[in-house]
């Protein structure tokens, strides 16, 4: 197991991992897929496009719609302050994201980036990667 | 490939089986990951934080917010019932998480644990547990 | 890694693809999951109810309840056109599903398919197969 260290900046972020998860894996000797798995509960993993910036930032926005930081939420305790609305953006994602290979490499499509979906930055987070047989 | 059972006591509920699916394990004899996966069309599993219940409780409400029982639905003649907006709480959580494993134990986060979400309870339910290598 | 190829007839569309997956498997060889794998960004995979097909319209059109085409997207500039709400459908659903397997046989509940998930139809598009041990 791999691990990767990321630091968001703003409160809800996407952030492009490609490369480091390529990196991470190093030579991954005949694995058939990797593991990318977000160990936090105010953040998760997705794969979008990578080309144009503005769809993560469309990401980023429409999460916070679907999401309404004005509902009645319960969990306002949290020792990082009320962030009941990023635990749900964190599951609406996913904490984590399986990706094939292909000798060695992410089989991603050609507009496919893998996302770091910070949602309660900023903070310094980490990401497991794991190859599988 | 290992079996839980769960019994689930209201029409929207998250249960946090972390033991169970580690105990389920057993010795994974050098296994990677663990895949847990949820054979069942209105119910999901999903990573979440464990520590303060009520972020569970409100998963729950957000999921019942998001998807509303009052839109148009087309599903209506199922044999437990209308239960449209269960089938689409269920795919927006998911039906399956791959855990990575350190030492043969999960490599949950401090703050994470793994919820079993039921959409249309109370029923009987099932989650099976298969380590990969 | 194994591919099948599908063609979608509308803009919103569920697919039933178990009996494709199930055919790309052939004999996995004593396989304990297949991972599902979608390389497109307006694409996504979900399982869900294939008794019905009722089910499948419900969470397409639900979807684009959640995610609306009047908000404010940034991404307009698409080769394909306007289609921000499709990258974030694929990400509310994912690019990605993971099934154990008993016997060579995908372990899915009695009610569950497959479903390929197409956002920016009509499109030919493609789903990786990749057997895990």
């Amino acid at each position: 197991m791999h691990e990767i260290k990321i630091t968001t900046e703003r409160k809800t972020q996407l952030v492009n991992i490609t490369e480091q998860v390529q990196a991470a894996l190093g030579d991954p000797n005949g694995a058939a897929a990797a593991l990318v798995y977000v160990p936090h509960t105010t953040a998760g993993v997705t794969i979008n496009e990578h080309a144009d910036p503005l769809v993560a930032q469309d990401l980023e926005n429409a999460l916070q719609k679907i999401v309404d930081d004005g509902w009645d939420w319960k969990h306002v305790e949290d020792p990082d302050g009320p962030n009941a609305p990023s635990h749900v953006r964190a599951s609406l994602t996913s904490p984590q994201i399986l990706v094939p290979l292909r000798d060695g490499k992410l089989a991603l499509g050609q507009w496919q980036g893998i996302f770091f979906c910070e949602f309660d930055g900023p903070r310094d987070r980490k990401v497991f990667v794991t190859p599988l047989q």
